[in-house]
C-alpha cells in the first residue's frame, strides 16, 4: 500500500524535504490516557507484548492522538533472548529479569538461533501486520531490535545494572564464548528483522542502549562488527543506529552500513556534522526532561534543536519519553516541528 | 609532619616526577578482606562513616595491603545534605534513601549551610585527624565531597536513579529554587573542605557522579560555575574534578582552577592532551571490570594507560572499584605502575 505520508522514508533516503519528521521513542506508551486504560486492563506489561491486536492497538494510538509522523512497532528488545531459549520477566518498577543467565560456554551453545529462534517470534509479526492494516498507509511502521551487546548484556546480567559489570566481566574473561553468543544473537537478529521487514516494517531502528559502558576498545571488538553484520544483511529498508552514550565511536559509525544515527541529548549535532560530513541522517536529541518545562520553552527548545541539527534531520528526543511526561509538553514538541518549514 | 611519599602531590603541582603515583576509587572498601571483616561486625555502612576510629582504620588499610600512594579518606558524599538538614539512609544493595526530599523553594530555604551545617560534621574531621596520626607521615591523604549538582541530585531524587529526571525537572521546572540550593550545597561544601584541610588533607577531589546525564548547556549553567566557585575557593592545597561522563565539558574544564581533572574509561587521554594542553595534570582511567581478567591482560593493560597518558598522570580507575574485584587483579593494576618509570 502506498504511503499518504512518507517524509520519515524520504528523509532518511537523504532526500530533500520540507521539513523533519518527527516522533518520539517510547510514544507508545505511559504518556497516552489511551494507552493507559490498556495497560491496566491486564496481567502485565508482556501480556501487552504477545497480544497481536493490543500491541496493534497501543502501536496506533500516538499516530491518532499525536499526529507524528511514524508508527513504531509496540514490543521489547527482550524477545530476541526468550525466542533463543532465555525467558524474561518483567518486574513492576524494577524492570526486566532473567530467571536463568548465561555464565559460560556451554550456556551459549545450548541456545537456538537464527530462523529457528526468530520463528518463535510469531506474535510479533502478527502485531506488525494487524498494525499496518490498521495505520491503512498513514504513516510508515519503524520494526526495532536491540544491538547484539545490549542483548548479550542483559542475558549475562540477568536484569538492568548500573554498570553492567558481569557483562563486561564476560567480556574480559570469555571473550570466545562471548563471540560466539553474539554472532547467535545477530543472526537470530537478522532472521527477525526480515520476518519484521517482510511483515510490514518501513524502517529498521537498532538501540544499543548499553553502548556507552563499554571503552572504545571493547565498542570496537564486541559491538561494531556485529552490528556492521546486521546493517549489511538489512538492505530492503533503511535503517537507523541509536548507540546511546557512546559519543566515542560516532566516527566509527560514519562507515557502518546504516542511512541513520541516533544521537542522545548529550551530543552535538552541527559539530557532528562537521566531523561526519553529510552522508548521514541524523535522529534526535532533545533531553527527554526539556518537555517538563514550560510551553513557551519547549517550543523554542525544539527550534535551537531543529536549527542546530540543519537538513538530513529526524526529530526526536535523545531517549524514549519519560511516563510521567506531561501530554501537552509532547504535543508542543510534535507541533513545533510539524509547523517548520527549511 | 612531612611526608615520605609525597609523589601524588608533586604530581599534582605539575612537577616532573619518575613514574605516576597510583591509587584506586574505592580503595577503602569491600575488595579487602580487612574491611570485610569490620563491616561485618557493624550494623551499618552509616555506623562505620560516623565513627572516626573506624573510619581512620578502613582509610590505612589499603596503604597497609596495596601500599598505594595515598589514602582517601572513608566517608560518604551525602553527609553534607545531612549536615543541611536532609538525613539519608543506606538500604543494602539499594543504595541511599532519603525518606524527605527538596521539592521547591521553601524546603530550600528551610535548609542550613555553610559553616553551620559543615559544622554538624565534626565526626569526619576527627576521622581525618585520627586518618593522619596513624597513617605517620607515610602518604598523603585524600579529602572530598560531591559536586553541587550531584549533590542537588539526591537532594531532590531522594534516591540513585537511572535518569535523575526528578532532579533534571527541578532544573527546567524551577531554576530560581534550583540556583538557590547549589549556592547552599557550594557554601557548605566550602566550608566543610577548608575544614578537612585544616584537619589533614592534602588534596581534594570533587566527585561530579552524575554529570554525564545533563545537557552541555545545562551543566554550563547548573554544574560548572558552583565547581568553579569551589576550586577558586579552595586554594590551600591542589584538586581534582571527577566529572563522570561529562565528555562534552572537558574543553570548559580546562578553565576552571582545578590542577587535576579525573577522567572515566571512555575518554582518550592522548587525545585529550592534544585538545586540551598540558596546563592540567589527567587522573584515571582503566575500566574496573579490566580488574576481572587475566593478570597478564591486566598488566598490559595497565601500561598501555600510562603510555597513553604520558607525563602528569596520576594513575587510577576510571571509576570506584568493584566491590567483588579479585584483590590478585588489584596489586597487578597497582605494582605494575610502581615498577614503571618514565
Amino acid at each position: 500500500m502506498e504511503l499518504k505520508n512518507d517524509l520519515l522514508l524520504r528523509t532518511a533516503r537523504g532526500e530533500q524535504v520540507e521539513r523533519p519528521p518527527v516522533w518520539l521513542m517510547r510514544q507508545a506508551g505511559r504518556i497516552l490516557p489511551q494507552y493507559r486504560a490498556i495497560r491496566s486492563s491486564l496481567s502485565g506489561f508482556k501480556e501487552l507484548v504477545e497480544t497481536p491486536a493490543l500491541a496493534a492497538e497501543v502501536t496506533i494510538q500516538p499516530v491518532d492522538e499525536l499526529d507524528v509522523d511514524a508508527a513504531i512497532i509496540f514490543s521489547d528488545i527482550l524477545v530476541i533472548p526468550e525466542a533463543m531459549g532465555l525467558p524474561y520477566e518483567l518486574v513492576e518498577k524494577k524492570g526486566p529479569l532473567f530467571p536463568k543467565t548465561i555464565q559460560n560456554l556451554q550456556d551459549v551453545q545450548a541456545l537456538q538461533s537464527g530462523e529457528n529462534a526468530a520463528a518463535e517470534l510469531q506474535y510479533v509479526f502478527d502485531a506488525l501486520k494487524l498494525t499496518k492494516e490498521g495505520l491503512n498507509g498513514r504513516v510508515p511502521l519503524i520494526g526495532f531490535s536491540g544491538a547484539p551487546w545490549t542483548i548479550l548484556s542483559y542475558m549475562v546480567e540477568g536484569s538492568g545494572s548500573k554498570t553492567f559489570s558481569k557483562a563486561k566481566k564476560f567480556l574480559y574473561t570469555q571473550p570466545q564464548a562471548a563471540h560466539l553468543l553474539l554472532q547467535k544473537i545477530t543472526d537470530t537478529t537478522i532472521a527477525y528483522l526480515k520476518q519484521k521487514i517482510k511483515h510490514g516494517a518501513d524502517l529498521i531502528q537498532v538501540f544499543d542502549s548499553w553502548a556507552g559502558i563499554l571503552t572504545p576498545a571493547q565498542y570496537r571488538v564486541f559491538a561494531l562488527p556485529y552490528i556492521q553484520q546486521i546493517c549489511e544483511a538489512i538492505d530492503e529498508v533503511p535503517i537507523t543506529v541509536f548507540a546511546k552514550g557512546a559519543w566515542f565511536i560516532l566516527d566509527d559509525l560514519k562507515d557502518v552500513s546504516c542511512q541513520t544515527i541516533g544521537l542522545d541529548w548529550n551530543m552535538n549535532a552541527a559539530l557532528l556534522r562537521q566531523q561526519m560530513g553529510i552522508n548521514k541522517v541524523f535522529q534526535g536529541n532533545l533531553d527527554p526532561c526539556q518537555l517538563y518545562a514550560p510551553i513557551k520553552e519547549i517550543e523554542q527548545a525544539a527550534l535551537d534543536m531543529i536549527t542546530n541539527f540543519g537538513r538530513k534531520h529526524i526529530a526526536n528526543l535523545g531517549h524514549g519519553v519519560y511516563p510521567d511526561t506531561p501530554l501537552d509538553g509532547v504535543k508542543a514538541f510534535v507541533n513545533t516541528v510539524k509547523n517548520y518549514s527549511y
